[in-house]
Formats: structure tokens, C-alpha cells, sequence
């Protein structure tokens, strides 16, 4: 049987095209902008460039799998630490 | 008679919904992180935040007019201005 995946709150598998999504939402552009400089630095360590959708407060991150395969565990990976960067401006 | 509106290179006009819209292609993430800072100083200088998609080597930019309205001067004004930052990668 096909292992569900744990993907991080608010993170969403999506089929066509096989990719993980999520949309964060922040209080400021300035927030915006430091969530998005995270992102930077993660990307720049994993190689994993996701298709980042931005305007004032919200982050549209879309990550799918290397060459159109479905997204895998470096993806989920950048899910998961890209929910913990983002838990500083939008956590409980 | 409606003024044509005279638009950077690459630019277009787009109708639905009325707005903005240009592709910007470079040849490194570096690249697109420094264009992207750029267009953060031009947002903050004229609090005008456009819909900004990227990736590793590409920048979309949507710039609506306010409140639904037409882009108008100073929407323009701003396509010009990232148009001149992105002749720093991408110009002859």
C-alpha cells in the first residue's frame, strides 16, 4: 500500500501537476519579505526552488517533484521547514 | 481619443483583469534574489506591491491598478522603473 504522506498543516498534495502546495499569510509586506528571505536560504542549501507566488501579505509556495516526477522526501522536507519558518509569523 | 499608453519593453497591457504584466528571465537564482530586493525598494518607495511569481531563473510580475481600477501613472511609472532595474541582467 502507497505510505500516506505527513505533510505539514496547511500543505496540500496536489495531482495535476504532482506537486505539494501551501498559501501563508502575513501580518506585513515586511514580514512577507523576511519569510521570503528564509525560503532563500533554504533554497540556496537544498537546491529545491520552488514556484513562489508573492504580493503585500501572502506566499503562494508550489514544489514539485525534480523533472515533472511527483514530489518526494527532499520535497517534503522543504515543506516541513519551510512550516517552521513560517510558524514565526503566523504560529498560536 | 483614449492616449495610448507608451510601455517599457516586454511589457503588455492585459484586459482581463485590467493590468500590467511582464517576464523577466536571468541566469541565476542570485540574479533573480537581487531583482527581486529590487522591486522590494520600489514597493516600499511607491506602496505599490505587484503579483509577483518566480522561480530559480524567471520573475513574473501582475500589476493590477488600485482597487480593481486600470493600471494607470503610477503603474506605469513602476513598470518603467523595474524595467530599468532588470536592463542590469537581462539588458543587449
Amino acid at each position: 500500500m502507497q505510505p500516506t504522506i505527513e505533510l505539514p498543516e496547511a500543505w496540500k498534495a496536489v495531482s495535476q501537476p504532482p506537486s505539494l502546495f501551501c498559501r501563508y499569510e502575513f501580518k506585513s509586506y515586511a514580514q512577507t519579505r523576511e519569510f521570503l528571505d528564509g525560503l532563500a536560504v533554504l533554497s540556496e542549501e537544498t537546491r529545491l526552488f520552488p514556484d513562489l507566488g508573492f504580493a503585500r501579505t501572502f506566499v503562494n509556495i508550489t514544489l514539485r517533484g525534480r523533472d515533472g516526477a511527483a514530489p518526494g522526501v527532499a520535497e517534503i522536507d522543504y515543506a516541513r521547514r519551510a512550516a517552521v519558518l513560517a510558524a514565526a509569523w503566523t504560529g498560536p
